[in-house]
Order: C-alpha cells, then sequence, then structure tokens
C-alpha cells in the first residue's frame, strides 16, 4: 500500500526512506555543504529531506534576500515540537533571511472549531510570544493572523481557481462531508506560503518552509499550484534532430503581448551574442548562449508587467519527530509524553525523570553492556534541546554506551538542563508581551 | 426524474407548479393582497412565487425596516432580463427598503475567468449605471464589488464551516472537477444575502431577495445555512399527554449563559402576565401566554449579546422569464432573440420588428380569429416591460383577439416605444456616470 501522509492525523512515519522514492523529497545531505553555518538539526541528521532548498543555500552563502515561512494552528500548547519549528524561523533570520510567521487561526477555527477570540489568545500567548523568546528580532520579520490579512485571503481565493475538489479529496482525503471552510483553510495555507512574493510584499522571492515529514502534502500542493499560477513555463529541450539542446519559453493563456516582449528583450539583450530566437502563438524557441538565470529575469519581468504573479517555487525542508516522554509518540492527550513551552519548570524536570530510557534490566548489566542511547527519550532530548553543542552530544553518548554513567543520573543532568532552559524562557516569555507592538501585534493578557 | 434547478444552466423551466410540489416554494397569489401597491410583476403574476414573504409584506405596509438585496454578476450585456431585478429593487426601495447591491465579481473571475479590471468594467458599465438608469436612488442603497467587500468575503469563509461538499453536489452538481474558487463564489452568494444582517451594517432585519426560479437552489442554500448559523431554534410544540402547546428554544452549541439569560429574561418579562419556564441543558419550555414576536426579540438579543449572528431567515420571490423575440429562450449567442440595456435604439426597434408573434397564416385569417397574444414575444414585452399601465396591456390583448391591429402595426408600435425607452435610457446612463460617486463608487470610463 502506498504510504500516505496526513497533516491533521498525526502519524509516525517509520520509514523516512520512503519519502525519498515516493514522494520525491531529496535527502539534506546532498545540499548540507553548501550552507556555510549549518544549525544542529541539519547536522545532526534531523532534517533530513528538503525540495528545491539550492535556491535557499544559495541565498544563505550569497547574502541574496529569501524568506523563511512557516505557520502555527493556535491550538492547545506550544510544546517541544513547535520549537523545532521556531529554532529554525531564528536560525534563518539570523543568516540574513525575512522571517515571515502566519498564525493559522482560519484552519483552527474551521477544522477545530476555535472561536476567533480563542485563536487569537492562543496565538499570542503560546506560540507569538514562545517565538519571541526564542530570539525572533523584530527587524525582518513580519507576523500576521490569517483571518487579519486581506492580501492572505484574497490569495487563498485565487488559488482555489486552479485546483479541484479530486486534487483536494486526492492529498488530504478529503470526503464529501468535509466543511468547505476546511478547504479554505487548506487554500489559505498556501497563500501563506505564497503571499510573500506578492508586488505588495518582497516581490518574486525564494522562499524556504520548514516543516515536519507530515506537512508535505502542503508543500507539493502549493509548489503543484504556484507553477499552476505562473503565465510562463521555462524549459530546456532538444532537437530531436539535431540533438541540439535550446530553451522554450511557453505560455500557458499568457497575453500575447507578454510572449511578443519576452521575445523582444532577448533578442534586444542577447541578439549581438548569438542567440536567436522562434516566436510562435504560445511559446518562444531560444536557441544560442543564454543563461536560465538570464532567462528568468526576463520572463519574470514581462510577466509582472503583464500582471502574473511569477512565483519562484517554494522550497522546504523535513525534519523528523522526537518520541514522546513516555514511549511511543508525542501526544497532548498524555501529559507525560510531552513538554509546553509554557510549563512550569519543576513540572519538566519531573517528567523527565520519569521518562523512558534505553537503560537495560539492572544496573550491573548496564555498567556491563552500556546502555541503549537511540532507544532513549532524554537522549533525544539532548539531540534535539538540550544541548548546541556536538561535542557535548558525542560526550552524552559515550557515558550512556561505556556505562560510565547510569539512567538516574543521567537524567537527573537533563532535568537540571531543562529546568534551567524553562525558567530562564518563562522569563522571556513574559517579556516577550512587553515586545509585541514592536512586532505590531496588539494584545493585552 | 426531479426536475433540477441549475443557476449555471439556463434552462426553460416549463411547469412552475411543479416548484410549489417539488421545492416548496410558495403561490406568490397567497401574499399578494397583502402588499399596498403591488409592482405590476406582482399584479400581472410574473412573479409566481416566493419563501418566506410575509415578513416582507409586514415591514412593507407597517413601515418596518427591510433589504431588497440582489446580486449581479458582471458578464456580457445587461438585457431586458436583468431589467425585471433592477425594476423591482427600485420598486423595493420606493417602499422604504435599503437597496443593497452586489457585483458578484469573485463568481465572474472564478467561473466566467474574467479579469478583476473586466469585472470592475463590466460591472459598473453594464450593470450599476443600468440600475442608477432605471431610477435607483443614492440614499438607503449600498452597491459593492464582492471582491472589495472584507465583511462579504469574511462571512463567506463562516458560511463554509456550515456546509459540506455533498451537500454542495447535491444542489448544484458540482463533480470531483470542480474548482474551489467556484465553491467559494457559492458561499459569496450566500453572504451576500446575510451580510446585510451582521452587526456592522442592519442587524438582524428582514431581507428579501427577488430572482428568477432558476436561482432557487442559491436561496434554499443560504435559507438552510442562515439557521445552522443561529444559536437557537424557536419551535412551537404540543405536550403529548395533555394536548396543551407551548414554545420550545432549542441551544444549538450555544454558551449555557445564553440560554440562562434567556430564561431569566422570559421570567422577568412576563413571569406576572401567567408565562412559566422550564430550563433544561440545552434547550428551555415556555408555557403560557407569550407570543412569537417577544419571544423571538428575547432570543435575538441574547444571541446577539453572546456574539451569535441571530439570523432572520432571509425571504425570495421568484419570476418567470420572457421568452426570445426570435421565438424558445433569450440567448446571448442569438443576438436577436434579445436586447441590451446598452444596445442602440435602433437596432432594438428593428429587432422587435423581426420577432416572432402570435399571428395567423394570413392577414384575413387573423382579422377574422384574431391573434394568439399568449403565443407572441411583442406581447411579452409588452407584459414585462413597455407598459405599467394594466389597462393598455389589457387594450393591447383586446386589439389583438379581436383582430383589429395585425401583427405589423402592432410590432411597430412596440418598436416605437422601445426606441423611446432605450433613447431615454441611453441618456439617463450616460447621466448615471456621474452619478457613481454618489453611491461610493470610483470609476472612470
Amino acid at each position: 500500500m502506498a504510504q500516505k501522509l496526513d497533516p491533521w492525523k498525526s502519524s509516525e512515519i517509520s520509514d523516512y526512506s520512503k519519502l525519498f522514492d515516493e514522494f520525491g523529497i531529496q535527502p539534506f545531505a546532498e545540499v548540507l555543504d553548501e550552507i556555510p553555518n549549518p544549525h544542529k538539526y541539519m547536522r545532526r541528521g534531523i532534517i533530513f529531506g528538503h525540495r528545491g532548498y539550492d535556491m535557499i543555500a544559495d541565498a544563505i552563502k550569497n547574502q541574496k534576500q529569501f524568506v523563511v515561512l512557516d505557520g502555527f494552528m493556535p491550538t492547545g500548547k506550544a510544546h517541544f515540537g513547535h520549537k523545532m519549528v521556531m529554532d529554525q524561523i531564528v536560525w534563518y533570520q539570523k543568516q540574513g533571511g525575512i522571517a515571515v510567521i502566519g498564525i493559522a487561526d482560519r484552519e483552527a477555527h474551521a477544522v477545530r472549531d476555535l472561536t476567533w477570540e480563542e485563536c487569537k489568545r492562543i496565538g499570542v500567548e503560546e506560540y507569538i510570544t514562545s517565538l519571541i523568546a526564542l530570539g525572533l528580532q523584530p527587524e525582518n520579520a513580519r507576523i500576521y493572523f490569517q483571518s487579519e490579512c486581506q492580501p492572505v485571503k484574497d490569495l487563498a481565493f485565487e488559488l482555489g481557481t486552479k485546483v479541484n475538489f479530486s486534487e483536494m479529496a486526492a492529498i488530504y482525503g478529503f470526503s464529501g462531508e468535509t466543511h468547505l471552510a476546511h478547504m479554505i483553510a487548506v487554500l489559505t495555507q498556501g497563500a501563506d506560503i505564497l503571499h510573500s512574493q506578492l508586488p505588495m510584499y518582497e516581490g518574486p522571492i525564494p522562499v524556504v518552509v520548514p516543516v515536519g515529514a507530515d506537512q508535505d502534502p502542503h508543500i507539493r500542493l502549493t509548489r503543484d499550484i504556484a507553477s499552476k499560477m505562473n503565465m510562463f513555463l521555462i524549459e530546456r529541450r532538444e532537437d530531436s534532430k539535431t540533438g541540439k539542446s535550446y530553451w522554450s519559453v511557453r505560455g500557458k493563456n499568457a497575453p500575447e503581448d507578454a510572449l511578443k516582449e519576452i521575445d523582444k528583450n532577448i533578442r534586444g539583450g542577447f541578439g549581438g551574442a548569438g542567440v536567436s530566437t522562434k516566436l510562435s502563438k504560445e511559446h518562444i524557441d531560444i536557441f544560442g548562449d543564454i543563461s536560465e538565470a538570464e532567462l528568468s529575469e526576463i520572463v519574470k519581468n514581462a510577466e509582472l508587467a503583464h500582471g502574473g504573479y511569477a512565483f519562484m517555487i517554494p522550497a522546504s525542508t523535513y525534519h523528523r519527530f522526537m518520541s514522546g516522554l513516555t514511549g511511543g509518540k508525542m501526544s497532548s492527550s498524555i501529559p507525560e509524553s510531552n513538554i509546553a513551552l509554557s510549563e512550569d519548570p519543576k513540572s519538566a524536570a519531573k517528567k523527565i525523570m520519569k521518562a523512558k530510557t534505553g537503560g537495560r534490566e539492572s544496573a550491573e548489566e548496564q555498567r556491563e553492556l552500556g546502555g541503549e542511547f537511540d532507544k532513549c527519550s532524554v537522549y533525544e532530548l539532548y539531540l534535539f534541546h538540550l544541548t548546541d553543542d556536538d561535542d557535548e552530544l558525542i560526550q552524552v553518548q559515550k557515558e550512556c554506551t561505556s556505562g560510565s554513567i547510569l539512567c538516574g543520573e543521567c537524567k537527573k543532568k537533563a532535568a537540571g538542563k531543562m529546568e534551567a532552559f524553562l525558567t530562564d524562557l518563562q522569563q522571556k516569555r513574559e517579556e516577550a508581551f512587553e515586545k509585541l507592538p514592536l512586532f505590531s501585534i496588539d494584545y493585552r493578557k
């Protein structure tokens, strides 16, 4: 049976490698070397896959403008799973990116039946303040609620002209019972991802969306729609007779004038450099020495001048999930399985002391054989959150496998770190309320 | 086979009486006597059916506030079919109604693929100027484009929480191929009908939507959704033992406080007058002498105070369609079959001179037997448009059936009237452009 990713059913994805084969996600390892100072999630293989990341690596390396975008559905508590995304947003902002954060209140309202007031409270008190506490800076940041962002809502409608019910059903398992607002919420997420490229914001710009693997359906749908929204398709083709390759620019319902303008600008700019064109009714073939970047720029400008979007297809990264502290999945219905960012530090420490580890049957056995850190939820806490220092992480591994430190002592250390982290974070979350106006957010507790 | 009304396929509805039986549309004749100065379409049986019109007749008669709402999809030319709706809007405004007119550019964009600019141009130059030329006054009028009206768009999303794909498919014949924007356009029409009842506009108020019979699916859907959006349902029930009847107010996911408030206000206001209540978790039973109007007012106020809509279920009227001048249906693909409101008066006169009539084989035969006005498209022009004077209409009938006037002479008269009407209307349509700012419409030719 084909594997199905469903963003509304949190599923443990047992075999990530299938994602490469079945869904066309690329291994992140292939682009890792292109990134100057990779995030610990990248170095540690937690971010395991991507789509279209080359343009993001290029933007970071060459200090070009780019956007990091993520959405948070304001339901329940922000927890350490959300922190993974928040950490990445903050990191991208430090790498020069513009951080754009959408609070998906349309989804929470339509799918989870929360009132708009609840969405606002949870959005600010759980998610936005945590993000600010984790280091988001006001400069080069834009935080918005979907319900309050007209360009996002209008773009969602526009995207709806390019996707039909069957496509939605195939991707999300929607049925006849699915409410229309649920479908519109999905379109709105597409608009979250694409709206920064509207002329009123940044215009066409590389955008990266860091998500968990279960969110890939949204990404695929949005990449597909973005491509359908564009007027032109640039392809490399080969002449079947001569074997020579050339560029083809195809206009999909593009105004005739726009295609003519592209033809004129290629000939005007490159005609002297041995570039020739053949203009047909709906496409142009381009022969000779012109780079994809040069061609894309000409096409983009013509498309924008004729009211098109010229969207750059958004990139994404995929990270794997932490296990729950009690073993198995993290679940909000099992409070002991996870820790909220707003949690009392002592309560969090207690949860760690009770967590499932990779310990052996007896202390003797463990001193002899060592622990199994790859089965340990406390080790995962280190791996994902408790240290940015890879050497320290290796030290934790060694102490475990050598049996020199047993689970009790290790948990105590981790619990201490967690308590210190949360004590600091709670302080910063309180301070974050004061900083809300810097992010143009009007809210009082 | 069950008859199906499809607003996107203009269908000749051969047997209007079926609409009463199969779809629950009420005969308009039943409410006609309640209307002080009925419109000619009412007097002449052209408006043949309604839903929930009693509250509108009551509002007109007793000079209470009400809204007349209609939408126009800005595609192609406004013609004499649209004039029927426009005439009614102008008439309701004269009877004291607030006229609210939505230009359905979302539908034109999503379903007919028109650009927003085309929608704007057609909306103003064809529809809005015609409506003003036909007599719409700036006072007590509000004209808007869907794409520019945030409350309408936001309400459309909200309505989407109450209707699922199966319901849409059953009503409109939507399939997997249907684009989501098409579905959102339908929700937006529901929002057109309901949004005047939002607190930012009039609050709960009677609304009437005059439409052709083919538009009933929209009306039924909107009435159904309006009812689902409300917190409370008021019903008359009967005690199975005593046979006594009483009122029941049921809360559908209503806040508990709201139900308690209703109970308190009934007992506070009417407790002394022999009214008693029985409050349960999700409903109140009310015994004794309280009118539906009094009860509705209490329930409405509690619902509004607790963030509900308290929508009054919108009313509608249904009119039959004119035949095409060439016989059969009016069709924009057969220019001779219909006359546009922006048409050159002489061209319109010529079309009438070529129109299909109820004439006999020969002049002799017609002088002897008389014409058949009930088969005559020129008579229909008189019936629908060319005279407001019922006596004149009867005169036309008599001259036809008596054979005293033959078709040529009759057509000439009608053509002359049409030419005069359109000459005057073109003048007024030009003047209407100057009046656009009075309707807060920013547009230049």
